[in-house]
């Protein structure tokens, strides 16, 4: 019986994999269940997965969790803090499903990492701001990190098996990211300085957060997962490449010396990667039908626009620099998403800021998390002062 | 370094196979060299690769081949009969690869399947003839199967690794060949009554031998490789499926229990297939480009239509009843498309006399290749019968 930490349980994501763990009971156990600040979704989670410790990362709702728990008459323990959060992904779990958006999932996967766990990896920035480190980690540990977005688990599919992990591929000429191009796609420049956030929210074929979905409308969401790749998979930039694909089916592709590309498709339901990751090298039924190519009828392939959407170069050249302007880039753009999302500033501006901090901040890096975290933070002081300016 | 033999080493195949092979001095080394009747061809590839045998099928061209290696100051040996060809691919080589085409390739890829080498397969009639004698023979000796037409490689690098050759593979949902359609794509069948052997043999996306050109007219190329499938992958026909998929760039796919499909794509190059057979599980360096999806623009997919070609229905038929009957099915397809190409009777009589046979033969197959080529031989007299009432 496989333990399950699902931290982001009552995410979207998270959703997915509790759905795919009650799939095989005789197979997974969620131990850990944690979330950022939503007590009462949790303790219904619990109730129906019956957990051994539940974690609430905000402090405050520590009481609200532990009589919630206590109340249902569960055993399931409370706890609260991202201590407690790092602790019990180290401790409580063989198998960590990684899910907490930004910043704030960064120590867990650490954690995991050093622990020699299973990472299901679905945080972008804890390979943004510390992918180095995260690998490090792994190696010294002995744990595994396999990535769950729909892209780099469709390239940790198509790699060489079963060390898809970090190395240098001797036989991969390059690795192909799909994107959809976002909601914006075939638009002019100029035609997106008056988008609206409800705008750019909507993207075609995922239902996502506001922020993800602003992402995917500039791009930069295409331009994080490019440095995810690279450290996930060990590839230097210019053997990356970017490829739009409106239908969002062929999730991504690896180019191999002997001519073989190898492409792993599927419908958009993140339950596959889930079910892949938790599963592999085995595979395991996650609730998706197969894909009919001929229902689909046509898959279409086009080159991104880098004009229009500048962030997608920013992320190119930040890799190309180090993972200081990666860090840089990544805080950047959550200050500046959200200033957009508050109105306080144009979509066009998104990239603009990026721009504007990557020549601005110093980034020096540091080689422990605290450096890392240290950098972001005056990133985002930067590119607070940027936006305050620019309003 | 590997000892190679290349049977069929003057034709097309053989032709990419000793492509890559010659980029890789290091690594391969061509051992033995085998055609058919084509003696000076043979002997030019002696003077550029000077195996250590070459071998005529034909005997009359003994003395000729002996006298114009000895003219050429090549220690190559020269032999001749389908013996030496078994003989030798089960003692010369350590990989077969095996194109050539027809019955008369059989006894040597069962002979280096007894020997335990490394048996890149391109010659169908062996396992549509004998998949379960080659695959028993593989199991006792230790011997590997790897196909190398572009359809069942794709299959191959698609399916689970390492294990890619016969079993259950529970993880799969279903395997899906993608046919180009041939160069009838689209019409009706009674449009393609008057069909001449030169309309026939003009394939879209691939050159190839009038044989082949004419069963990939037909779909019984495809229906031929459906049933190499099942005795390649230990696949039931219930498992396995087509797809028409006009430009001829995603060469299989793989769906599994998680929702995931595998494609593999590439340019229409046989030297991938060979180079992937060669070194797997490594790859090679092929002289293939890689695939631009985004010149490619767009890949297509429609069902096929069984109508128009019901020698694709013939053939899923063939292979729910059994190994007798996909061998029936063989033999009448020989004589069907050869007498087409004499131009005795038309493009549709060859579906026709698929249907026939596969009615008329008793199709008792015994369970031994003599027995199997005494059914090939006791079908192609009735199919030349069936083809004189037609005349």
């Amino acid at each position: 019986m496989i333990r399950v930490a699902v931290l982001g349980a009552t995410g979207s994501i998270g959703g997915s994999a509790l759905d795919v763990i009650a799939r095989h009971p005789e197979r997974y156990r969620a131990s850990v269940l944690a979330s950022g600040t939503r007590v009462d979704e949790l303790i219904a989670l619990c109730r129906r997965h019956r957990p051994d410790h539940a974690v609430i990362a905000d402090p405050a709702g520590h009481a609200a969790l532990r009589e919630g728990l206590a109340g249902a008459g569960l055993a399931t323990e409370a706890h609260a803090g991202g201590e407690a959060l790092a602790r019990l992904a180290a401790e409580a779990a063989d198998t960590v499903i990684a899910a907490i958006v930004g910043a704030a999932g960064v120590p867990s996967v650490l954690a995991a990492a050093e622990a020699g766990r299973r990472i299901l990896l679905a945080n972008k920035e804890a390979i943004v701001v510390a992918g180095d480190l995260v690998q490090a980690a792994l190696s010294r540990s002995g744990g595994e990190l396999l990535p769950v977005d729909s892209e780099h688990n469709a390239l940790f599919q198509c790699l060489p098996q079963p060390a898809a992990a970090a190395g240098r591929h001797p036989a991969v000429r390059r690795i192909v990211l799909t994107a959809s191009g976002g909601p914006f796609r075939g638009r002019s420049r100029d035609s997106l300085r008056a988008i609206t956030p409800d705008e750019a929210c909507a993207h075609p074929n995922w239902t996502m957060g506001r922020k993800i979905s602003v992402d995917s409308a500039t791009l930069m969401n295409k331009g994080l997962e490019v440095i995810e790749a690279h450290w996930l998979f060990g590839l230097e930039a210019g053997r990356i490449e970017v490829v739009v694909h409106p239908q969002s089916l062929v999730h991504s592709l690896v180019d191999y010396v002997d001519g073989s590309t190898l492409a792993q498709l599927g419908l958009p339901d993140m339950r596959t990667a889930l079910a892949y990751g938790l599963a592999w090298p085995e595979r395991i039924e996650a609730g998706v039908g197969p894909l009919d190519l001929i229902s689909a009828g046509r898959l279409d392939f086009e080159p991104p626009d880098l004009n229009t959407f500048p962030a997608l170069a920013h992320a190119f050249s930040a890799l190309r620099q180090g993972i200081g302007a990666t860090t840089v880039l990544n805080a950047a753009n959550e200050v500046a998403v959200s200033a957009f999302l508050q109105r306080r500033m144009g979509f066009l501006d998104i990239a603009d800021c990026l721009g504007a901090m990557l020549d601005e901040v110093d980034g020096q890096a540091g080689d422990d998390l605290t450096g890392r975290l240290d950098l972001d933070a005056r990133t985002r002081r930067a590119a607070a002062d940027w936006v305050a300016r620019r309003h």
